[in-house]
């Protein structure tokens, strides 16, 4: 299986420079000053360039919101107990958390999958069933997943997003749920940026002094039983990951591969960036940061990925909330691309000298 | 007609306070960890006590978008010519400007009014006729108009927002069109934060460092000619100000009367704030800064409001297309308080200790 991932990495080609060079052009023939769309112009430019059309397009939008268990719940790392997971995975298909709300504000879709949660849901209220295994080991006390576990989340990702691409998809967003998830998070991203557990690791849902202490020494010791190999994403992955993670490290490469930009939710979907992009490297261009989280090691993952993130709200929900907005801004931007008029078609002065 | 204004002014009531703690205490109780939202719960909860409602409602929703043209602008303080100001409003009213896009993706509606322009518009495509001149006098060289003026374009602004507010309106954002308008801007910045002229002027649409220079000196003119009293926000309109500047002070002051939450565009709208907020200090509790703009004197107006923009996405083109990604941030926050699955609703475990 690690021999077919590998064949689909090679299938990522790069950015189409041609398509965005001729957006480029564009922008600048619209009645604006030129750069006066900030952001928003440089971001229509890539998603040209992503999805390869001078016009690019936006119509169909998922969010794929991803659960699984941790086991290194159990050392106390989170303030909510782990039931909450397989709780809000219900919550998400009944339509009440934030997610919901801010994809139906953007039209938006939410494909929610499971890809380790210890509960076993059954219809009509359940996920799609991706599931690995029913929570991963206690990384503080050995690898939190074999590699082959490893690999079949990631290729769950991938999948996933070919399901959903084949009728068709013009965005993506990231997103996650799983109570403890921000402790691999953090794991990973000490492994792979270099920089010791303290400095990356937040307070999650909301733990106190003392919990932030005891959490980044599971962290510490999770890295020093387990020694992952910054340089194999899959390492990582298994040792000291999460399911959901691999499985949005699987939906970061399956939307790149698509020619589909993949806006980034916030910490978790980070994590998942740094395995995506170690597993395929090409997969960055394609990647949108849609906001920066509150949780502290997220700054250090959008400095590693060289990423500016749209928006900077302190959010700190993860559920693919704050992709969510990212491709409200991304729609708002192809949109200005598209539909504004030019100089001359309205008639308006240029400025003389350009 | 002063004397109306001043009646007017005194309509404005505080914050329902009450009906923002009841926001809050939703907030918390809401299938998310507390403050896990960020900036969009604090925004849902000032909307609620803004519109004195613990579930804000967000349905109508309209941009006004103000014109005039700038005397000052014989003095080559913009890159454009000043023919481009009718010609944009007759772009905004083809719908083909980026204020239309903007609008459109949010489900806004646009309310151009013609407040100073230099140009007899005619039906089908006309602004509603506010005229107040057509454009103002030098600053550079005299009163941009008289005091007389000022209080008819604010009382323009005010019965603008009246006239819509009458069938049901929910928010209101700010938009300008005007060349030459960032150097009136910049000087209704200078007078009313005390900072020197240099350290609140840029580039507008595109000034090339001699261009800015000169732009700063012109400011220093008008304002050691007209020598405008700080205190007295009608004064420093009549004195350095614009018909459209202080049309949109009216829209604040008309919006903060009607209890509608202010979504702020960017500069012109920032010196338009300064001045609304001179004349009825209250209205400062109404205004949501949509963004920061490039344009340096907006921070200044910014920070001397004690604002805290919600985007900053190198956005300097006005139009009010700050304002509507800012309406949709305000609708996606108050859709999450009124939306969103309570602990108790959805059956998720809440944490233990709070």
């Amino acid at each position: 299986m690690e021999e077919k991932l590998k064949r689909i990495v090679e299938e990522i080609g790069p950015l189409d420079q041609e398509a965005g060079e001729q957006a480029a052009l564009r922008q600048d023939q619209l009645t604006k000053p030129r750069g006066a769309l900030g952001v928003l112009e440089g971001l229509s430019i890539r998603i040209a360039a992503v999805q390869g059309r001078p016009r690019p397009r936006i119509e169909r939008k998922v969010i794929f919101t991803l659960a699984g268990d941790h086991g290194v719940a159990a050392e106390g790392v989170s303030a909510y107990p782990a039931e909450v997971t397989p709780q809000m995975v219900l919550n998400f298909l009944a339509g009440g958390a934030a997610i919901n709300v801010l994809a139906g504000q953007v039209g938006c879709e939410v494909v929610v999958a499971d890809l380790g949660v210890n509960y076993d849901f059954s219809p009509p209220l359940a996920p799609v069933d991706l599931k690995v295994a029913k929570g991963t080991g206690n990384l503080a006390r050995g690898p939190a997943m074999s590699r082959a576990e490893a690999v079949r989340s990631v290729m769950a990702g991938i999948e996933l997003v070919e399901r959903e691409a084949g009728p068709r998809l013009d965005i993506l967003g990231t997103g996650d749920m799983g109570i403890g998830n921000t402790t691999p998070s953090s794991a990973v991203t000490a492994v792979m940026t270099g920089r010791p557990a303290a400095e990356v690791t937040g307070r999650g849902t909301g733990l106190d002094d003392l919990g932030l202490a005891a959490k980044v020494r599971t962290i510490e010791r999770a890295l020093s039983i387990n020694r992952p190999d910054p340089g194999d994403g899959l390492d990582v992955l298994a040792k000291v990951g999460g399911y959901e993670i691999g499985g949005l490290a699987g939906v970061i490469i399956g939307g790149a591969r698509r020619r589909l930009p993949v806006v980034l939710d916030g910490f978790i979907s980070g994590a998942a960036a740094l395995i995506a992009c170690s597993i395929a490297p090409r997969v960055r261009d394609y990647l949108v940061a849609s906001h920066r989280s509150v949780e502290v090691g997220h700054q250090a993952i959008l400095k590693h990925l060289g990423l500016k993130p749209l928006l900077n709200l302190d959010l700190r929900l993860g559920e693919g909330t704050g992709a969510a907005l990212g491709i409200f801004l991304a729609q708002a931007a192809v949109a200005l691309l598209n539909e504004m008029a030019t100089f001359a078609q309205a008639g308006v002065s240029d400025r003389e000298n350009i």
